[in-house]
């Protein structure tokens, strides 16, 4: 997960991120907490840092310039999809370098960066190192109705997610035959109360302390809030829309996938006469927004308002930025539409220092260098390389036994796993 | 000028910024072209990239934290003013930590940043090697009734350059007996015209072409824009707000000490229990917004909608991004208030290019690579170094024959020479 986007030639790939608090406060067993779900259709791609990709094997394909001057971005007709997209090479090399120019000077100064993995200290201190995230130049054209598809399907994956979540019995069938590094291998898995939508477990030495207090906590457990994201592929000789994956942990990007639909409108509009492009085909990109919010009415729930909430982060991150456009959405902004939007505090630790900092009261708060957690927020714990030791399993057990709301849970953490994504692909999976 | 502040211990130090485009075009002789004259009321600092200064012989110094809660950034007696001002040293340093650590985050995604010199390509590429500006943490107490008074005179300074700027005799009286470097050093200050309001003049090696012609573009030669910076020292001794200098060429930091302010104002809201300082007493700073729609209104005053303003720029410069926050004003922009607020596109070119690829055409026109420059903002040529060939005095001969509008004009920039400063000072001057 993290910054891993599946990409190749020929095809055109784009992720929706969408946010889902559970149980559901309205009527209908579809409907999202957050009524607009989020879709990010631009894509940002890792290829070296200052240069702008205009390679034929990258997937950013750029629109047709058409005489009429009007954009295709979106076309309407599926049959459209299987034109050839135009050649960036078609475009006035000068005129590239010069949008490429402006790209760079709006990533600089709109926070649209990443730190410099050349520069020792950027993923440990902001402001430190920084470089412009790898981006595309501009849009690549998407179907309409596909990309209207994947909207669609969005708040049915979160609740499929919420689902099998909930059933252990699955879960534990499709998993415990694999060696699955976490948490299988790691964490031997127990199954405590399936209908409590938790996995209660104990790890090789650590025993779950009381189960009876744990239950007693159940209504913070029952608050489940998922921030995820899918990414899709269209495939070009089906001209199905395949799903790649749907991330339910440490789903990144809704910061500076938000800034590069900025940009992209940006530089539409600024190069209107020379490209022909619209950028109000652009579809509006507010997964930050939508992720802040979510995290801020979890943390509502949470009924604590001396609570904080708790980003888990890794010791090195360079993608940090992105995470702290979230973190911006909360307590401070530059801009007067953003400024004080939610009154929330949000802290940033590693797992490591849970571990040395973390102390759980008696009524399942967890404190953490004396603040109380009201929500915890992933962005690390998803890879083996998060848990180097001792210390940081014992960090994620004290977090999961702990009242505080999880984004993910530990279901929705395995719900998200690639086996159960697999098994769900499987005939009759679905209809259990 | 550039980035030089000057600041030493036990005093504060600011600077005011304003406008000013000439002829007036309203009554009184003492309004600007823009009513709300700007004021960049923080201060930038340049110690080492990424540590926050906290030491005594700063000027930085934070306004006390009273038990009352009530700020006292500003206060209104001047007697209030002699008190010391409290010590950093006083505040809990993991406190400090922590703003620290979200003031560089602010400077990250909010463009708050400079070209690190420890990247070479920092300084000519954007997008690479970018480090968080060098920044006093929080804003400075400041006596209310001597930054009003810096308010107030901003536009009389603004009008004693112009004045002086016309007055040909007092420059040539002034400057000529002093081999100053630059234009007296290299180029023969010849008075062609006072009544112009433009100083014609001939280098060793080039000739005036057609004082005739020249005089036929009068109308343009009287169109005068002057984007001012005042930067003041309040003593401690004499307890006067004291004009260090004020610099007519190249005034850095409109874009960047607008951020400082919304930086501070930021921090102010966010830590307001643990300082107990009210952000609201921050002045407005608008210093980026008010160049902008100067340079804009001259760009209109050119009367050419294909023409562009030029940024002359140096071939290095770490310093691009409070430029191109003024830029970023004209064609594009991330947030919705600031989007499109002018319709004018900007160039940058160093002076050797301007050389390579300006023409002049019969009417005065300058073309540079093709587009009509209607308005030059000279953010490089104030320096010796900026001249190392003869390249780059022909450009700027080039410029300074043509029709557009330059900022500052040779006058201006003659007028806001330390020398004519200092004989200004001298008694019975001003009364000439």
């Amino acid at each position: 997960m993290g910054a891993g986007f599946s990409s190749c030639s020929h095809t055109t790939t784009f992720f929706a991120a969408s946010t889902t608090l559970f149980p559901h406060r309205s009527k209908s067993n579809f409907s999202t907490f957050n009524p607009h779900f989020k879709l990010l259709s631009q894509t940002l791609y890792y290829p070296k840092p200052t240069k702008i990709t205009t390679s034929r094997s990258s997937s950013s394909a750029l629109s047709p310039i058409n005489s009429g001057g009007r954009a295709e971005e979106m076309k309407t007709q599926e049959e459209k999809s299987t034109q050839p997209m135009s050649d960036l090479h078609n475009i006035d090399p000068e005129l590239i370098q010069r949008m490429a120019y402006d790209a760079l000077v709006w990533t600089s100064i709109h926070g649209l960066v990443v730190g410099d993995k050349s520069v020792p200290r950027s993923g440990k201190v902001p402001g430190v190192g920084l470089v412009h995230a790898p981006i595309a130049l501009l849009p690549m054209s998407f179907p309409e109705n596909h990309w209207k598809q994947a909207c669609e399907v969005s708040p049915i994956f979160n609740e499929l997610i919420d689902r099998v979540s909930l059933d252990g019995e699955f879960l534990q069938e499709s998993l415990s035959s694999y060696n699955l590094w976490f948490p299988l291998g790691r964490i031997g898995l127990q199954v405590m109360n399936k209908n409590g939508g938790c996995f209660y477990f104990q790890t090789h030495g650590y025993s779950f302390p009381d189960a009876r207090k744990w239950q007693a906590r159940g209504k913070f457990i029952e608050i489940r809030l998922g921030l995820h994201r899918s990414d899709y592929m269209l495939d070009e000789q089906t001209k199905l829309l395949l799903q790649i994956e749907i991330n339910t942990i440490s789903a990144s990007f809704p910061g500076l996938g938000s800034l590069v639909s900025e940009l992209h409108r940006s530089l539409l509009n600024q190069y209107k006469e020379q490209l022909g492009l619209d950028s109000r085909r652009i579809p509006r990109n507010a997964a930050v927004n939508g992720f802040a919010e979510a995290l801020a009415k979890a943390w509502e729930e949470y009924s604590n308002p001396r609570a904080v909430v708790m980003f888990v982060v890794q010791t090195e991150e360079r993608n940090m930025y992105d995470q702290h456009w979230l973190s911006t959405e909360f307590p401070f902004s530059c801009f007067p539409q953003l400024c004080n939007t939610y009154d929330v505090t949000t802290i940033r630790k590693t797992l490591a220092e849970i571990d040395e900092q973390g102390v759980l009261q008696p009524d399942g708060t967890l404190l953490v260098g004396d603040q109380a957690i009201g929500v915890i927020y992933f962005r690390a714990g998803y890879a083996p390389t998060d848990y180097p030791s001792e210390s940081e399993w014992r960090a994620r057990l004290l977090m999961e036994q702990s009242s505080a709301i999880k984004c993910p849970s530990i279901s929705y953490h395995l719900a998200g796993t690639k086996k159960i994504q697999q098994e769900l692909a499987k005939p009759n999976v679905l209809e259990r």
